[in-house]
């Protein structure tokens, strides 16, 4: 019977985001065929020539701030630099300065780039060894700079293609530390917190333990990590990597862990590059704010692959519209294979 | 001395929304000249022989809900039909179906499509006596649809180019129904009803009254309307028209007012449109929730130019960051002649 009701033909659905409380529309009145989003655009390359990633010390006028390579290998492979351009920078520290009504402040903190050396390899094409090479660069310069003044939330995400923001082509991450607690991970920590207040239970945890279970939406598993399109999917082919041990801070990842949650980024990468014939996209990683220690938060990364653009109604609502189903997304990405 | 420490030279400005306390970054560091964010790319139009708006009955083989012609003119100027693709329809009125720890339920509501006659003639070219008739279909289906069962709220919005997501490059605009306070309408009204409580005043007409005494942010003003870039824009020339008179609801305009609110509509897109050179754009009402009597809401439009793409660190924070100052986005629009 409940089977039955879920099967009911209907225009859309809105789904509940199990954290935030908010409301998702999955159209499923006008759900497409997964192949349908597979990217019809060219991907664009600059010169190597004017590339500012090539020799990102000489071109940014700046010293690394660390540098990675493999054993045996005399040249880096991974490096860390200022952002020529940032967002956040020098400021006096949460002086909030009145002006009529409104207030403001500096826009204190970091802003870096992760840099790897193939001008046209993408984190897609990357061995298991190399992704673990860009994940460990997260985490030291999150290490870094977490207890520095005036630093609330540390931001780390990637930006792939130019329909995703992608100023540069040169495959390159960013990480933004920032002097508040942003509006939607503040949300998700309240709502996890006001979740485990109610049920003992950590709500991430939770939707592992369903997902594991029903398998219907799950697309990657490893020991340690598993990645599925979440039940309330902002947009079409949105995936989430979770570890499935509760733990709230990424920064914290051990040796192991870090090997895992490589091993599943570069699967996952893979499969939405090959089943979705390398589109755009973004992803993020959401953890535990520095200072807040929020045992009942469970720290993830988020893939957006640019399926859509973000019109007048989800800007006038916050209510996203997407228009495959996620358990069909996860299927169709499912069933591709990985290996190169 | 305030003076001079607004003007300091900083990397950013972390800007509140008064409103809903998020905050916004106006990146002061990087700003570009207001010229630079002239639109650089050819509109594109569809061939009229094959837009489903050019007869839309016909086309989407419905019945027009409404039409509007002017005295004297034979054929119809704007008229409004049911969306052939909705995403919100018929079913079963907040019946909450569980899932596991998920829920969801049926996406109930209306989703109709206003459209303008000419093809190529976007809303930036019409007249005061044009724009009028638009607004009139808004209101009228506004007014329609806000008792019908199940109804909470009604986002009215407009979709300028592909870039701003316009699948069909016919001027329309659409209205969609829903059954629930979307989260950041419910955050805005949340944030003027505790301001209300606290300082005895509507929030919105703080803001207005205190840029009538600056005038730095303002771009046009008639008798009963003002338009301003907002304090804390969230996209470089943002700009927000207000009804200079306290009015919580939309759809409760006067016959003068809906005048005065067309003419600067009119005038505000054609500052845009030749600012930026017709750049795409998003704009949508903001009004009180159909069965909320928010008394201390204040009705208004926010225009939205494409200027930037929404990348990582939007997407992973809810922070959005402005290369332009608000302040000057609208020395460079104030100045625009809008007399054709």
């Amino acid at each position: 019977m409940k089977k039955g009701i879920i099967k009911r033909k209907n225009i859309s659905e809105l789904r509940q985001d199990l954290v935030s409380g908010d409301w998702v529309v999955v159209a499923t009145g006008r759900a497409k065929r997964p192949d349908v989003f597979a990217s019809k655009e060219k991907r664009f390359h600059q010169l190597k020539t004017k590339c500012p990633f090539e020799n990102p010390e000489e071109s940014n006028k700046v010293k690394a701030l660390i540098k990675y390579n493999f054993p045996g290998d005399h040249t880096w492979f991974v490096q860390v630099i200022p952002n020529k351009f940032p967002a956040f920078g020098k400021g006096i520290c949460m002086y909030e300065t009145r002006n009529g009504p409104y207030s403001w402040m500096d826009g204190v903190g970091f802003h870096e780039v992760i840099i790897t050396r193939d001008h046209k390899k993408s984190l897609a094409d990357f061995s298991i060894e190399e992704a673990e090479l860009v994940v460990r660069a997260y985490q030291n310069r999150y290490l870094a700079l977490k207890d520095a003044d005036c630093i609330e939330y540390i931001s780390i995400f990637h930006n792939h293609g130019s329909r995703a923001g992608a100023s540069i082509s040169h495959p390159h991450s960013q990480l933004i530390a920032i002097p508040v607690i942003p509006p939607d991970v503040g949300r998700s920590v309240i709502g996890s917190k006001n979740y485990y207040e109610r049920n003992k239970k950590c709500v991430h945890c939770v939707m592992i333990d369903w997902e594991r279970r029903k398998k219907e939406r799950i697309i990657f598993e490893n020991e340690r990590f598993i990645a599925f399109c979440p039940f309330a999917s902002r947009t079409a082919f949105e995936v989430r990597i979770f570890p499935k041990n509760h733990s709230p801070q990424f920064e914290l990842i051990s040796d192991i862990d870090r090997r895992g949650f490589s091993e599943a980024l570069a699967a996952v990468l893979k499969k939405i590059h090959k089943g979705l014939n390398d589109p755009d996209y973004n992803f993020f990683i959401h953890t535990s704010p520095c200072n807040l220690g929020a045992y009942h938060y469970h720290w993830h990364l988020e893939i957006l692959p640019k399926t859509a653009i973000w019109a007048g109604f989800e800007l006038s609502t916050g209510i996203e519209i997407s228009t495959a189903k996620p358990e069909e997304a996860a299927a169709y990405l499912r069933k591709i294979e990985t290996r190169n």
